[in-house]
This record gives structure tokens, C-alpha cells and sequence, in this order.
């Protein structure tokens, strides 16, 4: 979600009883304005304010893309801070577990009571986070299902979660563990509590919320788009238009199919395409939708997403929606 | 699964209180021989027999590749036998759903009581079956984890159904929905229910069942498999090496990386990786495993695949395990 999930986003969240998290901003730096702007609208919250001062925490978390960050500026800004975040969560390493174990270890010196939140895409990631002296507080496992950034090869929730579970938890619960991917309502949500979750994250949905800091162009397209499996695609190709050309090996982004992405099927070559983009970049709102060229990642859930809603609204039909659906199954195999 | 499906895995399941399919046979004739071995294995289990007297068929299904089929043949057959089967699983078209309302109705004249099973993996396909004129007796939902033959673009079957199922029956239930693709055991199948389906198809769980036509090699090297994102991948290439180089355009089959596949990608040309194919396809159970080479088509479910077992035990595990997971997840919530 990077800069889309700012301090709004976050806030109404955990208004409505979940837990937000910031994305990582433009620049590591971006992360302090970011932490105060968010403590500001938390103070103006009798609620978030009350929970606040029980937790002894700010009742949020901060995503961090570690190949990407810069631990020194954020673990002196969260050193900084009074109130410590919730949580923290951290993806995408460059050099695997080691980086992981690296940002884990200095942020919980400098933040404490901050839980460390790891996210993988597969079974020997978790397992090498779950057994690593730094142990994160909750794993989240992300399926191919997923919107954005995660490994190439990967499998869906259905069949990931249960097979994590088993390695991780099997001799007794190591780790908490938080569903992601294709998940965007309750049937959904349920489903990944069945499978052995703990929690579930959600992304592609709240790129349809009222309070995401999103292109109007980007947001009509994830409404309108259908048939996620087919209208999504998953490459490294928007990574390079955007000018991120140095993700690490084994990871691409699953994005909305546009004309960027036809051209490149057509054999339109890189660099015509760059230069294409870069005019779409300039038109504002019609950059993006199904004739557009912007990188518009969402996840295969994409086609479920039908309006914009208030961040608060979709967290608390999601919550309320879960126990009517596992009810629903029960008595429909009695 | 196609041959690994003959009639005593088929048979087994639907003893247990499943539907057991046949697979599709090397050639469209092996049908006659397959069903009239079905049938004899049928009239040999009182409890089968008195099930086939009573619903005035034969308690399986027989499976089809439409694109590879041969319907005057499949329709002369079908015409044939005294008792028709339960169902016809009717997928993979060459000419979309004309192709599929042609079988239909075909079948449909020579085979009264066969219900019409049709296998999509998209909406729009999903869609289009369930509104045209040979509208389907039953949608089989096959998600991107599922092994062997799929669209080559799709979505986890956690975002594919609900999105199917709202298309499908949002205004009213047109056909009931039974979902594919990566479920192996009691977790993914309650998931599902959950979901909105209203029954699981299982394939790579069985190839790990005693009754399965496999080789052994192929059947250690599901049972040794973990981390199923990460240990098979959606290809052409399998194909191509066994010399199926006529799927219908935008398909490809998931299967477990052996040395095959890392030549591939390693830049062996094909006609040499075909050579060693070859030479594997002569090695009995060695040529398949980690370090094998044939094509060992499995799903991302793979790695919850443990042990060898009798089919009826894999059935009766997972429908007696479906109202347990669902009550635990239900009570967690509460």
C-alpha cells in the first residue's frame, strides 16, 4: 500500500477495531511527519486516546519494506518518539532472515513494547522467521492471491496457510498468524480463520476506502475491474516503469492489466513503453483505468470491490460478517 | 488426473460417500473397457449396487478434455451401456462454451440421468455456462493452486468463488458450485464450504491413495514435496516434453520442478531437455523425484500430502473433519 495507507487510513482502522498500519512513505525520512500527523488525529479520538494510554502504545502499526529502508533513520525516529507504535512490519528482505533478525533486533531496543510483525510468502520463509533468535511476535503469510509486492512463485492462502501452520505451530503455537491475500470481505476472512488463522490483512480493499491517499483514476479502476484472476497480472513490468529497478531477485507485483502491460505483450519495447508511461504520468486520473498505463496493483480479490466505503465501515462489515458466514456453514452441513 | 483415475480409485470414492470420476484414457475408446470394469467393480459392493439401483445410475462420473476428446466416440459409449453414470466433468474446450453446450447436448441425448459437471476457472466462464442454453447441472470452480491443466492466468480460489458465486447465483441460485484447486484435506475443504461452495473437488490428495494408476516414483515424489508454492510451477514445458503440444491456446499444467524444469531454466534447448526426457521415460520410478525429470503434475497443496493412503480413508478423514474445523473456528470467534 506504501504512501496509499497514510495516517488517515491507519487511524480509521483501528477506530473501527482493527489495527492500521502506515505504508512506508516516498523517503524513510517521510516516516516522522507521518508518526505525528497520526498521534494528532489519535489524540483527537476519546476512544484511541483511552486505548492508547491502557496499551502504553499508539494504537497503530508502521510497514516497513526492509531491502528498501534505511534502519538508522528508523529506528532513530521511532527511538524519538514517546508514544512507540503497536507494531511493526517488516517485508521484503534483500538478504533474507539475517536483514530480518537485523531490523527486529534494533527495533525492539529502541521501541519498546512495539510487537514485531513478519510477513512470508512461503513455507521455509516462515519456518526460518518462526526458529530465528529474533522470533517475530505474529507472522503474516501472504498467499499469491495478493495485491502489490510478494515473491513470484507462491501459492494461494488455501493451501499456504494450512502447510505453515503445520510447520510453524504443528509441535505446539510458536507464532500468531495473520492471513493476506485475495482477502477483501467476509467470506473471505472467514475462510482463512477455518484454514487456522489468527487475523486477517487486508489491502486491495482499502484501496477503495474514503480515507486512502489514492489517484481518483487508480481507485475508479479497482472498482470497475472484474474477474480478478484475469483482469491482474503478476510482473516485474510496472516495478521498472516506475524507475524501482532494483527489488531483489525472486519478487514481482501483481497490478491491474492495462495498455502498458498490453503494449508489452505486443512486443512494444522497454523503452518506448517507459517513455509512454511517463506521458500517462502527466495526465493525471486518466493515466489510469483498463485504457490507462500507471502501475494500479491490487490483488485478485480486485473483482469483489464494488464501491468506496469509509475505512471504518468496511473494517466493522468484515468483523460482523465473519460470524454470520461461519454460522451459515455449519447448518448448511448438518 | 486423467488415467491415474481409473475405475478402482473411482470406485473407492464413491464407496466412501464421495463421487469418484474417471480420468480421460490415453484414447477415447479406453472409456468402454474403463466403465465396464467400474461397473463390475460396482455390482461387487452390495451398498454401491442397492445406491445404483435406486438412483438409476452408475454411482461415478466419467471426466472429459474436450479439446482432446472425441464425442462421437464418448456419445456411442455412453449410448451403449445400460446404466449411465452419475456425471459427465466436462473441461479445457478448445472453442469455449460452443464446444461445451455441443458435449452437453450431445451427452445430454444419449445419457439420461447424467448430470452435466462443467470445469471453469474465471468468471466469465463461469458466467457464460451458467447463462447459456445447455446451462450446466453443476459449475466445478478451479482456483490457480489446482495441479495439472488450468488457465494459464487465474486467481486462488479464496477471491475466484466469491466473486463466481455472486455472478453466478447474486440474483438467485442458478447452479450449485463445487470449488477445485489446492484443497487437499479437512482445513481447505470446510474453507470452502465457507466460501459459498456447495462440495470439494480433490485431486493431488489422491495421487498420494492406493488405489491411484501411478508410478511409484511419481507418487514418492508428492509425498516428499514441501512448500508446494515454492516446489511447482505452471508451465508449458511438461507438456511439450511428453509431446502434448496441442492445448488450446492460454492453458498450461502445474507440476512439481525436477531436473526438467531447472534445464529449462537454465537454458538447456528444448530438443536436448526432450532428449533426456526420454532417456528419464525409460528409468521406471527413477526418472520421477527431485532429481527425475518426467512430468509429475501435482498441486500447491502438495506439501500437506504425507502419506499414502486408501482412498476411502481420505474421504471419510476429510468429510468427518469439515464440521470439526468449522465448529473450532466458530467457537474461536465467540
Amino acid at each position: 500500500m506504501k504512501a496509499i495507507a497514510g495516517p488517515r487510513l491507519a487511524v480509521a482502522v483501528s477506530s473501527a477495531g482493527g489495527i492500521g498500519f502506515l505504508g512506508p512513505g516516498a523517503k524513510p525520512e517521510d516516516l516522522g511527519p507521518a508518526l505525528q500527523e497520526a498521534t494528532s488525529l489519535i489524540s483527537s479520538s476519546p476512544s484511541l486516546s483511552k486505548s492508547a494510554k491502557e496499551q502504553g502504545t499508539l494504537p497503530i502499526g508502521i510497514g516497513f519494506q526492509t531491502w528498501a529502508g534505511d534502519l538508522s533513520v528508523a529506528s532513530k525516529i521511532l527511538g524519538e518518539v514517546e508514544l512507540k507504535p503497536r507494531a511493526v512490519w517488516l517485508f521484503a528482505p534483500r538478504h533474507g532472515q539475517k536483514e530480518l533478525d537485523e531490523w527486529t533486533k534494533k527495533i525492539r531496543e529502541v521501541s519498546s513494547g512495539t510487537e514485531i510483525w513478519i510477513q512470508v510468502a512461503s513455507v521455509k520463509d516462515a519456518v526460518d522467521a518462526a526458529r530465528s533468535a529474533e522470533r517475530p511476535d505474529v507472522l503474516v503469510v501472504q498467499g499469491a492471491d495478493a495485491g502489490g509486492h510478494s515473491r513470484t512463485q507462491g501459492a494461494g492462502i488455501v493451501a499456504l496457510l494450512p502447510e505453515v501452520w503445520d510447520a510453524v505451530n504443528g509441535d505446539g503455537e510458536l507464532v500468531p498468524i495473520i492471513a493476506a491475500g485475495g482477502i477483501v470481505e467476509e467470506r473471505g476472512a472467514a475462510a482463512v480463520l477455518v484454514l487456522g488463522a489468527d487475523g486477517v490483512a487486508m489491502g486491495t480493499r482499502f484501496l477503495a476506502s474514503e480515507e486512502a491517499r489514492i489517484n481518483g483514476g487508480y481507485q475508479r479502476h479497482v472498482v470497475e475491474a472484474g474477474d480478478g484472476g484475469q483482469s491482474t497480472v503478476r510482473t516485474q513490468l510496472y516495478n521498472y516503469l516506475r524507475g524501482e529497478m532494483n527489488w531483489p531477485k525472486g519478487w514481482d507485483a501483481r497490478g491491474l492489466v492495462n495498455e502498458s502491460w498490453r503494449d508489452h505483450e505486443r512486443g512494444v519495447e522497454f523503452e518506448k513503453n517507459r517513455e509512454l508511461y511517463a506521458e500517462a504520468a502527466k495526465r493525471g486520473e486518466s493515466g489510469w483505468g483498463d485504457e490507462g498505463r500507471m502501475a494500479t496493483y491490487a490483488g485478485t480479490g480486485v473483482g469483489l470491490v464494488k464501491e468506496v466505503k469509509s475505512a471504518g465501515e468496511i473494517v466493522r462489515e468484515v468483523r460482523s460478517g465473519i460470524g454470520k458466514v461461519l454460522g451459515a456453514a455449519s447448518e448448511n452441513i448438518q
